[in-house]
């Protein structure tokens, strides 16, 4: 794979100088850039280690001085991540996945299989499902009866997909993620400890011996367009209803949602976060790594919570949270503050209240 | 699948009214229920969705007018939530496995495998293995050498089960479960800095260079009766003797439990959350979601902790925890009242300090 | 499998004492030990447990006098887990997997597996793999291509290895681990909501509509020599670099490592620890259970941190850490003290003020 200098500019919407006819093979941090690589300088720190690899083209700063570090070609992006995100679809091989069904792979004859689809070895597909053109389904992938997945999906090693659930188009599904797991929803026959202290936040009348019965999900799930779901990540079903994200919602590795949770659009939750049974999750939230959101309550559009916050009541649109419970995060590091000038203070307090008894 | 207002009436030990022969297909909220439904509607907020809904027949709260609902029969449940555990199970249809073992799966030819199981394909079951009657066991799934698994078993999608791992009657295991990892256990020639500080509550003398010897797990899993294990954990196995997992517990997705684990009957463990090696659960304990419980400690019967709480000491029977780290729900909820207002208190604090001396 | 007391003796480099030809066929605790076995009773509260036990042979605590406790021979350990480190080497068989290749794997044709391979049954091993000699792979793996293994790998069940992969010798991976999933980084055309809070710490101008970029991965995994990887962890791919493990470094289950990250060598990183895109940790690094390191910070060699600890800001090298935000763990448990009497020193400010009001 390799690109001139020229489709690459023009691919990004970006400005571009000197040899546009060279040709870049790969995509490198400056120092360890090959000759053939385009070296990734967006910053001026980065240029000493222009002169340390080999590349003769760089993705560089504004205004760079692109010929004063030796360079043949260069590319100028104005915002660097941006033109990362467009750079690397470039660049990036995808699976290696033959074209067809593998013939060790089982398609259950019902299946309906889009055009152009790559199935890889060990795949089960089961009775009824329905996936659209240019899938790709790396190998040990399951694809439970009934399933329904949009157009160009990417589906990779050993994500298990249950019966019924649905996805739009473009969906990226990485290694091992379980979608359609059965929800986690227990009930005891007369009121449980957990009930109990819920209401009196804390109290307990009584102890009572109890154990659990299952409630069946029979809802599934549904998922929207442009959705990418992480490693060993783990969706569960709805009980009635279906568990619900949105168009364009991004989920990390290791994230768990519970049963009957919505998310909505442009959402990322990052990885190891858990959102549990029936919380609903506003549109664009941003929720950091090892984040947590109780059972049944609602965070707002645009909510932001930074890593390791456990939101544990409503959050109103737009709340930027951190802590544990959730607090603004503005609150939270002056808390955190105070907290830390806390021993000293306590210090104080017992030396003022002798200063006050004495004079008393 | 269908069954009538009696036949579920019956099955739920509730009463019912209208005709009770018709006939019902599904479950569903009531504002999206088809004809053939049976609409949920447990409290009196959801009869404006009833009469959005095509439903002929509800479950509806007591003393409910089914007929001013428009109803043709109605079942009425004490406790909404206990029949939807049977409502649910009813209309359950389960994974698609067809009777018999799949032609691509392996199956050891000393393993015993108990009559009417379901095996799917791609599955793998070694030597030795004793499965009991009844077995449903989905794609893509391994149980190791020397397993034995009780009646009734459903075991999902890539699932894997370790060598001697032994497990009771009714057990469910969701996708991507791994029981039977090796237990996370090592150690250095010499003290190492972890053992030094866990002493000396932080301080260090000297750090030394130190690299990490496994002690290997010759142990396995035992896991009891009616236990539920949920998507994508881990269970280690024990060091010398078994982890433990006493009847009835359910653990919910990405779960962890370390090498030597012991936990006791008809505990519920939510999602993410973490027992270290050693720790020992007693029965009836309820963790909330990304709980973390120390390694070598105890946690007493009956004890709840909410999201987020880490157990870091022992704790005795019946206590309600919440926090890092863990202490009294009631103690933690005052502790957050007075951080938040910490702020402003060191002010008051300063100002008094300033009145005192100024008076002084 | 057996060893008589004398061969166990000397591999552990340990003294013995009695009937060194006495043969061992099995470890215990003692209590439940079996006439062949060797039980472990390396502190005297174990006496007790001898007697109830069949054990003839036992490992005892330094000066037991073995005799007394009704035993045929004794090994002496001055460390008792190192001592457990070389048993449990000596007596674990390992998973069952038949030499060479089943004949339901699918082995490219260009790979490369070295002598001594067994590789299971539903592997499939990737174009231009090369995998050193002695390697033990567990039915359901897939190995992508153009990876490398050293020697003497043993990769378990269902385990994930991605294209390009490069890994060290001694690697032992457990079930489920995903290596080389795609990582999650993602770009709004303009600044977002995000990048606007970290410059802010929490203030927002204006909240705009924003949708995410997809930036691909096109760097790998780079794992030293004596790497272990727990059981459904996930080590993202780097986006231009390669996500880099040292040599002898340990991952726990459920543990998430970013893309870009670097861990240095023989850390120990705990259950469901997490570690963010880009942060960089140094050597001997432990990190307990669920602990979180942020994005793009480094973390010094030889620190500890507590379970839950989640670090947020660099962290000096030999540094000691729990709690979230972390701090030093002294400073921890200062702050902790002191925050659960808050309650008190609140009242004990208000009655100072009113004594000061009334004496002003």
């Amino acid at each position: 794979m390799s690109h001139s200098i020229r489709e690459i500019a023009t691919a990004l919407g970006a400005e571009a100088a000197g040899n546009l006819d060279c040709r870049i093979d790969s995509v490198s941090e400056p120092a360890s850039a090959g000759a053939g690589a385009l070296a990734l300088a967006m910053d001026p720190r980065y240029a000493e280690g222009l002169a340390k690899g080999q590349a003769k083209a760089a993705m560089l700063w504004q205004g760079a001085d692109w010929q004063a570090l030796g360079l043949e070609a260069a590319i100028f992006a104005p915002r660097g991540r941006l033109a990362m995100a467009g750079l690397s679809r470039m660049f990036d091989a995808g699976p290696e996945i033959a074209a067809g069904v593998h013939p060790m792979a089982l398609v259950d004859p019902s299946a309906e299989i889009g055009e152009g689809a790559a199935i890889g070895p060990f795949v089960s597909v089961g009775a009824g499902v329905r996936i659209g053109p240019n899938a790709r389904i790396a190998s040990h992938v399951s694809i439970a009866e009934g399933a329904r997945i949009g157009a160009d999906a990417l589906i990779l090693q050993g994500a298990r997909i249950g019966a019924r659930v649905v996805i739009g188009d473009r969906f990226i599904c990485q290694p091992g993620a379980v979608i359609g797991a059965d929800g986690f929803s227990f009930v005891t026959p007369e009121k449980s400890g957990v009930e109990e202290i819920r209401e009196t936040l804390g109290e307990r009348e009584e102890i009572r011996a109890q154990s659990w019965t299952r409630i069946h999900s029979l809802g599934s799930v549904s998922i929207g367009d442009d959705v990418e779901v992480g490693a060993n990540s783990t969706i569960d079903r709805g009980t009635i209803r279906d568990t619900r994200i949105g168009n364009g919602t991004k989920l990390d590795n290791l994230v768990h949602l519970g049963h009957n949770v919505e998310v909505g659009r442009d959402c990322l939750l990052c990885g190891q976060t858990g959102i549990a049974g029936s919380a609903r999750i506003g549109d664009r939230v941003v929720l950091g790594g090892q984040v947590g959101v109780s059972d049944n309550i609602f965070v707002g559009d645009d909510v932001i919570a930074g890593g390791g916050t456990k939101i544990m009541t409503n959050a109103p649109a737009g709340r930027v949270l951190l802590g544990y419970p959730a607090v603004k995060m503005d609150s939270h590091i002056e808390m955190q503050k105070a907290l830390r000038r806390l021993p000293r203070l306590a210090a104080t307090v017992a030396a003022l209240q002798k200063a006050v008894s004495n004079s008393g």
